[in-house]
């Protein structure tokens, strides 16, 4: 635990936003009882699905109330097979090396908010995969075009000190909740292949923020270097 | 003419590209009899389908022999309507102040080699529209999850001196035929809003290329400000 985490290991789980969904373009990567990493598996929205389904899935979080949350919904649904959640760091793992097949992070880089935090997050993937594993990534894009983000982006610019990078307010308080950021594609790209993956199937997309916003995103699937 | 037109002025007809489609969004703006100048028409793609459906249009590009093929192509259809093909270059128009409702550029943008003439281009489109007038506009962005436009944005750039521009050889001779450039959407984005436009629409697309590669695209309509 350390400074960079405080906001997200404190927050109140219902107050963690969970809004992509998983692409289908993922079942082009799994195989039968694949091992899948769900990093920052928040509430368990991909994790739960993916282990009914028959995978061993393995969820991390920051935050222990949300692991509690995801745990209890695990249960609930009188699945097959559960997740196991851990609460845990991702830029140290708690797990071997090549432990995984796939590794997904859905909107988690988007609260890490430094360049150097991301590479030491992208590098730890990579460590606990196997060779030729997948590393499947859904996060925000930069939207430009939308005069909303547009102006946050500019304004934010003096705090966040990142381009892209906005400022999230407790809507009850008002009070500075969490600093997200939105990619380029040219960023997400070398982050990437800079550090062990090669681009393995890539596309431009819509989400939906918790807000209602629409936004700019990419799903992304990166391919270990064997 | 100057030196910026030189190699669209004297590219043959039938090598000057033009791939991309008009966007059925364009009929959100347009209204009956309404006047359309396509900047850059090339062979008369947008521009005689559009005279066909009834509006009044002028097609300009700086290449005569294009003009000539796109004017033949107009007259075989047999059309209700067919467009006016004038010879002009974009930075300077032969047309006074107000007198179009809506300005149409396809692929024209990423021709324009330096940032300067895009913003004249910009800002001349600007004077010849009506207040209220729209700007449509389809154009290429940077692909950089393909590692074929990665390496040429990388490999073209001490040449090209612009980030996302590539080099297009000529396939007979090997000879540099053009410069291309492909867009960011921050950069497409402040490019209106800096030059006379509000965003009315944008959407991020994909296009195919003269050459089948698949690439990044932008549609977006401006608004001139009232």
């Amino acid at each position: 635990m350390n400074d960079r985490t405080i906001p997200w290991s404190s927050l109140k789980g219902k107050d963690i936003p969970a809004t992509i969904k998983l692409d289908h373009v993922i079942h082009r990567f799994t195989s039968p009882g694949c091992h899948i990493l769900d990093i920052g598996c928040s509430a368990g929205n991909a994790s739960i699905p993916l282990a009914s389904q028959g995978f061993l899935v393995t969820g991390i979080d920051i935050n222990p109330e949300v692991l509690q949350m995801a745990r209890r919904s695990s249960l609930s649904r009188n699945s097959y097979q559960v997740p196991l959640f851990v609460r845990a760091d991702a830029i140290t793992l708690p797990f071997t090396p090549e432990s995984f097949d796939i590794v997904i992070m859905q909107a988690f880089l988007t609260t890490i908010i430094t360049k150097e935090d991301r590479v030491r997050i992208i590098r730890e993937a990579c460590r606990v995969l196997q060779p030729g594993g997948y590393l499947y990534l859904a996060d925000f894009g930069q939207t430009w075009h939308s005069g909303i983000y547009r102006e946050r982006y500019i304004n934010d610019l003096p705090v966040t000190k990142e381009e892209g990078s906005i400022i999230a307010y407790d809507q009850q308080t008002g009070e500075v909740s969490y600093i997200a950021h939105h990619f380029t594609e040219k960023e997400l790209v070398f982050l990437l292949v800079e550090n062990g993956f090669e681009i393995e199937f890539f596309k431009n997309d819509k989400f939906v923020t918790k807000t209602g916003n629409r936004v700019n995103g990419f799903v992304a699937v990166g391919r270990k270097e064997a």
